[in-house]
């Protein structure tokens, strides 16, 4: 018989759940053979629809890691877990997906670059799903034949469906503010299409709260602008907000020299358009996950074939880290109202008032 | 200083109303200088709206015909009046723009012909507005620069927005039939694609009366489907409606043996698109006139320069009568429930059955 | 553990491979144990793609019957071969799902429905893929909604892309013809919006060789136009075509008496366009299957739901032959060149002078 | 007779010849009575193309202010002279419509603005196109209707078509840089929607010289990035280019508290679709006029319409001051690379340093 990954998923709340049946029904190669979470509700959930299948339930992440023939990892529960998690998943030798962010702290951050680099046999992956959509990658295809000339402009939004209830102002809580949050997609989808290696000049944030008052509470705002410029001439410049009303519509323009690529300019559930009294209609995916719920999927399945084959995943750890760190520099810039440089090597320039 | 065309408007009903204010504002090189109708209330509207600017008023054509220096007539006012106007008009050596159709019966179309072909040297056109409008026309240069091959299927429908008044009923009174109103421009746009000599092979027509069963007391169907084969292969298919809740929706597709043509595929008033909670939006043109406005004005300017200029108009008067000449068929098809055959010189084939 | 449906996959060409690839890897809840194929080219595939995941091969389609534990039969053979396995798998009381069409013959089909009908017990479903896909499944909730009133005029269309090859030529020989072949689907979807008890009243069809004049040898053509009316105001006209310049454009219009639903009037490879030198751009699926995968997966999926969970079939066998009946009329309409009237009951009526 | 307002048009360049021509054949309550321009060039189309209707040529602004009769002049010349022959005109008493910008001097707009409170009897407008634009005024109602709430995000872009001859950097040498020449309009548009008396808070302005090194020269970039913060929770952000592919591509997006409004989202020049072997593809318009030509001649029209009728104009002259100092900013932040903050009476904030 073909081997199968034995997979694990750590943390069973929305995107964790989704996780697990991912790894548990569409992804033929992996076998999901373990779930971990220490609440109540998630596990009676996994008992209920993962248990019947095989799936051992833990309710201890490292009593998990010790599952016989565990092979893999999904660290997929609350962001201050990231990172502990996947260093501990990767000393016990385990291959590491882990859910963006790695953290909030650049710090951090590096402590599970660290850690993975000195495994270099294991597959550590950070979620950026948008690397996994096909119409990205058609895009990244096209950049990489030269048909729009030399990528210069990159304007990128991720904008979710306003919510009546108080679910963003929870979650401003700690999720590190909405560049580091939302916008963090967008930056990690410039470092793919200017290059990984593109050096920052500056970034300049601003943001206000046009519905949501009280994220003023965390310091978060409800709309965010953000302009990152890398030495070179490429010049990024971003919009994410919690208040779209149709939708989710998160829509990317790559502009070169010579042409330009849009994807999801003209975001749409489905093939339907309906003609009504009111004029021609058409209904918007509702959430992140309805637009990328194969990517998801896509994503399941890569990370598996990285590690039955062999491969090298489609992008570097280390790309999380260069995200990371431009979208805290925005999150300062929003905090300070300055537009911060940055030298030719990459360092912040401090002003002279300030050193002295 | 630079000669004007002298031109006279018979008819000052919606559209006739329309065309006087064309060539009183929007047609440059012509001089509205008269207008008639027999109606009080169209006289009203003509001494506030047209007389202040020169334009002679009058209540009967023959008077109107003798105005001095006229040199074109736009005849505009109802069906039956369109062929004696335009045939007296042409008697009195004026150039004519003739509303469609210049007759609902096809033996006073040719009526009109014949007495056009004995003045050569007068411009007669019958107003298809499409033939003016510039997506139609780019359509057309593409088919003629071979980008799409042969010519091989059209699909055309022409669709009014439902009205929640009885107009279509009144219009169905003189109107010949839906097929003769509304889809003669969807066969004249076969016969421009396809090309002018195209030899009829079959006519079948089919209807339903969905919203407005009174159309039946005339013999008429408010959404009509009509299906056209010429000799040589080649087949056009056609969808008139009256009850579109979105608006008017006249869409064509030229389908070649190498590429297609979609003209107004997606019907839109303007640039607009609202995205709100239900979803995305946008309106759609209400009316013929919303849709081909500026077709009308391209018709009214380029009418007098070919009379200015000696030019050729775009197309002949004799097309108008071989599309009658299909739509005749068409409501005939519809009324007797049976397809129509034609041998290959156009004639229709009588079965055997009836000729004994 | 859990139960999963035992499933063997009888054909192992291009649609029989990918069913057994979908059960073997996208339907959780099913387990593929078998498959066969006469061809030794695709058992070689079976062997190197199936049979290490455990799945048993068999040249032999009566053999596989027999197959331990086996449940259910996906049969996608050659068409010839559709009705007799679906009938032998019944009676061996398997549940089957088979590909379309059950057979080219009416009477061949419902030879499979009598079979079907003794064994109420099995869930025997063909596989009519746009019934289970999301843009189609939205139109028919929209329908039922009352959204857009009385549905009235169905427009639908199956249109291939171009080939070079010979292939749809070699097809012709036993497809039945394209308003069978391809616009079968058409009709399907007009009996669901219409409702399935529709009753045929007439059809008229006419079909022109374009591009592939070879396909006259076995009395089929490349472009066909068919028009089916229904008893009680309900006309679907239909459009196929083999020769499509950018790719399968399948779209389909549901015109209401208070609004219409369009499903795919803007084919779309991924969410990518493209400004370039030459304007804007996009791709289109390029095959059926391009277009409808996400659909034949959730075929599979519902198809074991339904027997796993004793559901009912989303639509009945019989639909499959109410569906052949008016396109076997179509094909009939073509070969005579005349329209088939039919009474109100649905029985063709025949001519007097044929009767005599 | 009716009486039509006597206009003449200063310099006959590129936009100077058109409007005389809007003015000449598309204005009907304007005549058109005399025209100047210094350039021999200009006065040759002038006396072919003008005279002939009664249009006296100048080749001094002077004298043909001294036209008799003449009541308004459209100053459409050199951008230099475009303040001082709008002060001449006015001190002349004639209405005057200023082509954009009246100046890239702050200090001259100033006086211009002066010069026409002076007059508060002449209508004085500038020529903003996209204030008379039918899509623009749509979305200005739906703002104004309330449906999108709160007026709170603007993203605007004005992109004009690669050019491959050295046009951009010639017109570089006097246009005063992108922000002031391209994003002029967006700045308006924000000015617009936003509300004239938004007070400005901070600006930050980047650029790339992606394929015109040469406007380097003069201190111009090729993309330019604008990012411009109004005090009360209000941010509108800009793109402008010189490099399209495609052709014109200005969009502009209205974000409210609840909904958004997007214009022109999907460029094209008309409403025609190509389906070739690459996939299905659409023209662009190719230059500014392209896509606002209709806007212009509205903008004749309502002007005429403004003196004769004694009506306010759409809009106040001041605002192109307050659109131009913000113009004005985003230049002076590209020059230096600082972000600059204004207090809450919009004066900039000058840093401790530099007052020092």
């Amino acid at each position: 018989m073909v081997r199968k990954l034995q997979v694990a998923v750590s943390g069973l709340g929305r995107m964790g759940a989704r996780h697990a049946l991912h790894f548990l029904d569409r992804t033929p190669r992996a076998e999901l053979v373990a779930a971990c979470d220490p609440d109540p509700k998630a596990l009676a959930w996994a008992k209920q629809r993962l248990e019947p299948f095989g799936v051992k339930i833990y309710n201890d992440f490292d009593e998990m890691l010790k599952h016989e023939g565990l092979e893999a990892v999904v660290v997929a529960g609350i962001t201050t877990e990231h990172a502990p998690q996947s260093i501990r998943a990767i000393a016990a030798d385990k291959h590491v997906l882990c859910e963006k962010p790695l953290s909030t702290s650049l710090e951090i951050c590096e402590g599970v670059l660290k850690a993975a680099r000195q495994k270099p046999q294991l597959t550590v992956m950070c979620g950026f799903s948008r690397r996994f959509d096909a119409s990205y990658r058609d895009a990244a295809n096209r950049v990489e034949s030269g048909d729009i000339g030399r990528v210069s402009i990159i304007r990128s939004q991720t904008c979710d469906k306003h919510r009546n209830d108080d679910y963003f102002v929870q979650y401003a809580k700690f999720s590190g503010g909405i560049f580091v949050d939302a916008n963090i997609h967008d930056i990690d989808l410039a470092l793919w299409y200017f290059g990984q290696d593109s050096v920052l000049k500056s970034v300049t944030a601003l943001g206000i709260n046009a519905r949501l008052a009280d994220l003023k509470k965390y310091g978060d705002v409800d709309n965010g602008i953000g302009v990152v410029e890398f030495w070179g001439g490429k010049i990024a410049y971003f919009y994410s907000s919690r208040m779209m009303a149709a939708g989710q519509t998160d829509t990317t323009e790559i502009i070169g020299t010579h042409g330009k690529i849009v994807v999801n300019g003209n975001p749409q559930k489905n093939l339907v358009e309906m003609h009504e009294a009111t004029g021609i209609h058409r209904d918007v995916p509702q959430t992140y996950y309805d637009r990328f719920e194969q990517a998801f999927v896509t994503e399941s399945n890569e990370f598996t074939e990285c590690i039955l084959d062999g491969k090298k995943p489609p992008f570097q750890l280390s790309g999380a880290i260069s995200a990371l760190k431009i979208g805290d520099a925005l999150q300062k810039s929003l905090r300070t109202g300055k537009k911060i440089d940055f030298n030719e090597i990459g360092e912040e320039i401090v002003e002279e008032k300030a050193r002295l």
